[in-house]
């Protein structure tokens, strides 16, 4: 099967499911995207963030009577005002609402940057009557710069006027920043709705931090965290663009509990999976996508610790863009660094297959065996050419 | 002070000791690189692994009664067979000849690419009438492919015949691979004569793998790797290109004691490091060369790992060659990246200072205060542009 180079998703963009490696579960049903879960609203106006003028600043909030959450974020030890004052305020197994900013992270912004962080949270929860702990606040955008703070709580207190339950597009277009295309969806799969946002075209942009993602379903989650963690592991954390951890990363899952049904195996996995493949098929400057597959590694720790050596090497991901044939030598190198210390079997074209490399497919799996245990991993790592140098260099701002 | 950007160097390309980051013991003197210390001699010959025709097969040997040596290899776990074939046979303290092939790596050439490395090594020891254990043999060039043995035997044989004591030259030359310039250089100082070669541009080459390092003096040396290792440590363990350790790395110092002074304090130090940076600004594609110098962490190792975190960032790098004036929101990200996990001050302006990027400068100086101790380390490294994704897209053989 041939396609286009710029495609760089297997199948097409109408369909939200469109990558080869996600199996979604039996009989999902796609939805517009701008209806969200029964019980959630959302709203987005523009507070003049972006130079463009487009919408900046965003809010979705549980109407349910009931809301169990899940709230990850960067590990990043310079991370993010609103990252860190979530970790000090948030109860993160109760949040209600969370307000969004995009054109500026809030980011080694310094104090000045936490009392921002906290003014806007309280406007936030006043706006919406509730409590501080319940509001989570998130930013994405240019790092270092200081927040114009009279727009921007104009616009948390507008974008809550602006609530509604068709808000999904909204919300989904006023988080992206550098972002070429939206990332979301709303799917209904055995009585349960889920609908989910995000932005990111790369784990960290130039100066413009961050992926975010925001999901909401009506299914019955008793402990959000014991799925949304599994589920975050194998898509978010599989990924790399340029293997740069962002200030301000974040992923929320809300669950209102109203369809009175448990979420269908498996339908979040996919549903994360898909958007991590989106945000790197959108990385910056990319044209393909790959997945390195390492196999026979002593254990699975071993396995990933290679597998991410591989995704991040810019020889490796070079080749990819380049479609070098013969660009295996690159792949045993960069495992072989990975676990320096160790002894490997001589790598040769028997345990590695970058067959793929030469190919037009935008999708493009390529394989490593170690031959040393039953250890296995994989990444998915987007390819680097012209395009990442001319964004990233030429951003000066 | 203003110079051209391609200049790469602080000072004149014919002063060996060109870079601002390094200062030379007093009273150094500057002879013909082709003339190697005493003791020594070395040779090179064409025997057709190189497609531009160029000498590829190189020998350099002591004369002298007596030989201390210290060899110092790469860690990575796909070390290629020369490698290999060293560790498990040279007496480390006691190599008198260095047999190298440039243009072919040797590397993941599986059980025959051993057995042509003991050939290889049989084959010189032969000619030169020593024991295996004193001949070391080294290889850069492209890995996976087979080696054509009958030539490369021929090679290794016409350059025993080649040697004489004015061949550093040749020698320096031959062992380039997609080196733009020789790196080299015979000094003398304090009634001590030292001559050095290495070659390299970039931890490891798109198929061509390798920084190589030979080193000769006539200095008395009772213990070569007490004192080599830490000269390599400040030097070729301090750069990185790509971040990508090679299949091939090897570091050989050998004094014959002829002059029966000491080696002059700090000279093996400023040589190795002069070659460490004209490795770096030969870098691949690379126009510039940066020094982060990161202090007050909480110990040296936690300083080392945030510079390497920052030397090697796509983001850092890209900001390195685009002259970004705000350049300081990537290095906060990638210090913070490399500390996950540990509770750092907000870093704003006052710890970081990137005023360098905007200049003109081929060398720029960049620095990062963490504020939580004493620790201190830096790390030099090339920038990353079009050059980059040039060289190792496009290479495809």
């Amino acid at each position: 099967m041939s396609r286009p180079a710029d495609a760089k998703q297997s199948r097409p963009a109408d369909v939200f499911f469109r990558s080869r490696w996600v199996e979604p579960p039996a009989g999902v049903e796609q939805l517009d995207p701008a209806e969200l879960a029964p019980g959630f609203e959302a709203g987005a106006v523009a507070c003049g963030l972006k130079p463009s003028g487009n919408t900046d600043a965003a809010m979705i909030v549980a109407r349910s009577e009931r809301c169990d959450s899940a709230l990850l974020m960067t590990r990043n030890a310079a991370a993010a005002a609103p990252v860190r004052l979530c970790r000090q305020v948030c109860d993160f197994s109760g949040i209600r609402a969370a307000a969004v900013k995009a054109g500026n992270a809030n980011a080694a912004t310094g104090e000045q940057g936490m009392r921002d962080a906290v003014d806007i949270q309280l406007a936030a929860a006043e706006e919406l009557g509730l409590e501080r702990s319940e509001v989570a606040i998130a930013a994405t955008g240019k790092i270092g710069e200081a927040l114009p703070m009279d727009r921007v709580l104009d616009g948390i207190r507008q974008a809550a006027g602006a609530l509604h339950a068709h808000g999904g597009e909204d919300f989904a277009r006023a988080i992206m920043t550098t972002d070429a295309f939206p990332k979301r969806c709303t799917l209904r799969c055995d009585g349960v709705t889920i609908s989910a946002q995000a932005k990111g075209a790369g784990m960290i942009q130039p100066g413009f931090a961050t992926m975010l993602c925001f999901v909401q379903t009506d299914a019955v989650v008793d402990d959000p965290t014991a799925v949304l963690r599994p589920a975050v592991d194998s898509s978010f954390e599989r990924i790399t663009v340029d293997g740069q951890m962002s200030t301000n990363d974040l992923v929320l899952l809300q669950a209102s509990g109203e369809s009175g049904r448990a979420l269908p195996g498996g339908l979040l996995d996919a549903v994360l999976l898909q958007l991590a493949l989106m945000i790197v098929a959108d990385g910056e400057g990319a044209s393909r996508v790959g997945r390195i597959h390492v196999t026979e590694a002593a254990d699975d720790s071993e396995a990933e610790k290679a597998a991410r050596a591989i995704a991040n090497s810019p020889l490796v991901k070079t080749a990819l863009f380049g479609r070098d044939p013969n660009g295996w030598g690159r792949v045993a190198q960069a495992a072989g660094m990975a676990l320096a210390g160790e002894e490997l079997p001589e790598l040769g074209l028997d345990h590695i297959d970058v067959s793929e490399f030469a190919g037009e497919e935008p999708e493009v799996d390529l394989s490593l065996r170690l031959g040393r245990g039953d250890g296995a991993a994989h990444v998915y790592f987007s390819d680097l050419g012209y395009e990442y140098v001319r964004i990233n260099a030429e951003y000066t701002t």
